[in-house]
C-alpha cells in the first residue's frame, strides 16, 4: 500500500488535465482528469479546474500540497506564462525556471515547468510538456544520449545528450493528417473502420511511398483521391494511405537524424508508437516505446528530485 | 464588329459556370458566367443552369447550337460522366470521346468533353478540364513540346508532346495553403493583407527552404507557427511563408522536370503564375504565362476544329 500523497504531479495538456498524487517513495498514491485542458479555459478558470480535479483525493493538511505541473497550462494563452528555456537546454534547470501562478486555494502551491524554444535561425522551434518528457527519459533510460522521436498532433525530433536538449524540430504530421482528412477534397476518400484490413495495406503502401521520397509529398497525397477514382481503392484503404504517407515522409526526411545511431526511443501513445516504429524497421531502424504517461511521471518525479539535491 | 454567334463554348468548374459565344471566324460573339458551378447543382439541376446562363445572348433559330463543354460537369457527381481517356492520351480525340447529356431545351445541343487519367501502378491520378487547356496550348504554341505546369488548387505538371499528354501529376498545394490557414493551429499565425511587403518577405524565405528542403515540408511548416511566437512574425509574414514553402517544395521535389528543357509555360490566373515564376526564377528556369482563359477558349476552339478537319 502506497503512503501519504507528499505532492501532486500535474499534466496539463491543450485538451486535458490529468493528475497524480505521489508518496515520499515516488509511488502514485491516486490519479484523476478531467477534460478541462488549456484550450477550454479562461485565464481566470485555472484555479478552480484545479481544486475541482483533486477535490476528495487531498485532505487539508497543517503545510500546503506542492503542485508541480507541465505541459500547456505555461503558454502565453494559458494560466500564467512560463517563459521557455533555450535549447541547447539543460533540463536540470526546468524547476529553477518554474512560474509561481496565483491560488486562492491555500492548500495547494502550484508551480508551472517552462517550455524549452531553439532560436537558431531558420530552425526556429518551440516545445511545452515535451521538455518533462524528456527528463523523464533521461531517468528511465540512464545515460541515454541519441534521437528522441515523439510522435503526435505535432511530433517532435528531439537529440538528447543525458539531460540536455542539442536541438530539435517540430512535424505537423498529426495535424495535417486530421485537417486533410476533415476539411480536403480527400475527406472523401478517407474513412472506415480502423481495424479494416485494407487500411493496413494502405498504410504500408503509402508508408513505402513517403520514405522512398518524402520530397513529392504534395503530390503524393492526391493519390488517396485518384485511388478511390480511378482503382476503387475503399474508404479504409484512403485512411491507411494517407496515415502511411504522412509518417513515411516525416521519417524520410529526417534520415540523417534516424539513421545515426541505435535504438531510438518513442515517446507517444501505444497505437501512434506502433505506426512510426513500423516505418523505423522498414528503414532498418529499431525502436524501443516508451509510454508518454510514464514519461511525464517520471520527468515530473525528475524535476523535483533534482532541485531537492541541488537546493 | 463580331459575327453571328455560331456555336457555344463552355468552361463548367467545381465553383463557376462560364460561357461565350464563338462566331464562324472564331471570335467571341458574347461572354456571361454564373456561380452555378458543378459542386452546387444537383444532377437534375445542370439543363436549367445552362438555359439560364444564356438568355438573351441567344436566339433560338432553324438549327440548335452546339456547346461545347469542358471541366467538372463531365465529372461522376456532375450532369453526366464524361469517361476519362488514358494518359498517355491524344488530345485529337477529345471531342470523339464527348457524351451528351439529355436537353430538354432544343435549341441547344451539349457535348461535355472528357478527362485525361493516367493508370499507372503507383502513379494513378486525373485530370478535368486542364485537358482542354492543354490542347489550347498546343494551338497557342505550336510544336511545343515539354514540361507544363498549371498552379491552382489542384496544380497539373505535365509533360506535353504536341498534342500528347505523356504523363502527368497533381499537387495538393493550393488546397493545402486553404486548409492549413483555415483549420489548422497556423491559422493564428495567418493572415493580414496580401500586399503588406512583410508577405513578399515571408514568401521569399518560405520559398527558398522548400525549394532547398522539400522532403523536409512536414517540418519547415511548423515554423509559421514558432516564427510568431519566437520571433514576432507578423500575420502577413506567415501568410506569405506558407504560401511560399508549399510552392518551394512543389517545385523543389519535382526538379527533374522542372529544369529539364526550355522556357515552362505556366498556365493559370496571373496572380497564382507570378508566384510560381518567382519560384522557378529562383532556380534558373525561365516561364512564360498562359492565361487560363485564353488556354480554356482555344482548347475548347480547337477541340471543335479538329474534329471537323477529321470528321
Amino acid at each position: 500500500m502506497n503512503g501519504r500523497t507528499e505532492w501532486i504531479a500535474v499534466d496539463w495538456g491543450t485538451s486535458n488535465l490529468r493528475v497524480w498524487g505521489i508518496d515520499a517513495a515516488g509511488a502514485v498514491t491516486f490519479a484523476n482528469s478531467s477534460d478541462k485542458g488549456m484550450g477550454k479555459l479562461e485565464r481566470a478558470a485555472f484555479p478552480a479546474a484545479l481544486t475541482e480535479v483533486l477535490a476528495g483525493h487531498v485532505e487539508p493538511g497543517a503545510d500546503p500540497y506542492d503542485v508541480l505541473i507541465s505541459g500547456m497550462a505555461g503558454a502565453r494563452q494559458g494560466w500564467i506564462e512560463a517563459p521557455y528555456i533555450e535549447a541547447p537546454a539543460d533540463l536540470d534547470a526546468l524547476l529553477a525556471s518554474a512560474v509561481r501562478p496565483e491560488m486562492p486555494d491555500p492548500h495547494l502551491t502550484p508551480r508551472i515547468l517552462p517550455g524549452v524554444c531553439q532560436r537558431r535561425e531558420g530552425a526556429e522551434d518551440v516545445m511545452r510538456g515535451e521538455e518533462t518528457q524528456l527528463l523523464g527519459l533521461s531517468a528511465l533510460l540512464e545515460g541515454f544520449s541519441g534521437t528522441v522521436v515523439m510522435p503526435g498532433t505535432h511530433s517532435k525530433w528531439v537529440e538528447l545528450d543525458g539531460r540536455t536538449v542539442r536541438r530539435f524540430a517540430t512535424a505537423m504530421t498529426g495535424e495535417l493528417f486530421e485537417v486533410l482528412k476533415t476539411h480536403s477534397v480527400l475527406r472523401h476518400s478517407v474513412g472506415g473502420d480502423p481495424a479494416d484490413p485494407e487500411r493496413n495495406e494502405g498504410f504500408d503502401a503509402g508508408l513505402d511511398t513517403g520514405l522512398d521520397r518524402p520530397e513529392k509529398l504534395v503530390s503524393d497525397l492526391f493519390r488517396v483521391r485518384s485511388g478511390s477514382l480511378l482503382s476503387g481503392r475503399s474508404q479504409p484503404w484512403g485512411a491507411g494511405y494517407l496515415s502511411g504517407l504522412l509518417i513515411g515522409a516525416e521519417i524520410g526526411g529526417q534520415r540523417e537524424l534516424a539513421s545515426g545511431g541505435g535504438e531510438i526511443p518513442l515517446i507517444g501513445s501505444a497505437a501512434l508508437s506502433a505506426l512510426y516504429a513500423r516505418g523505423f524497421r522498414r528503414i532498418g531502424v529499431a525502436t524501443r516505446v516508451i509510454d508518454a504517461t510514464d514519461a511525464t511521471l517520471a520527468g515530473l518525479k525528475a524535476a523535483r528530485s533534482l532541485s531537492a539535491i541541488q537546493g
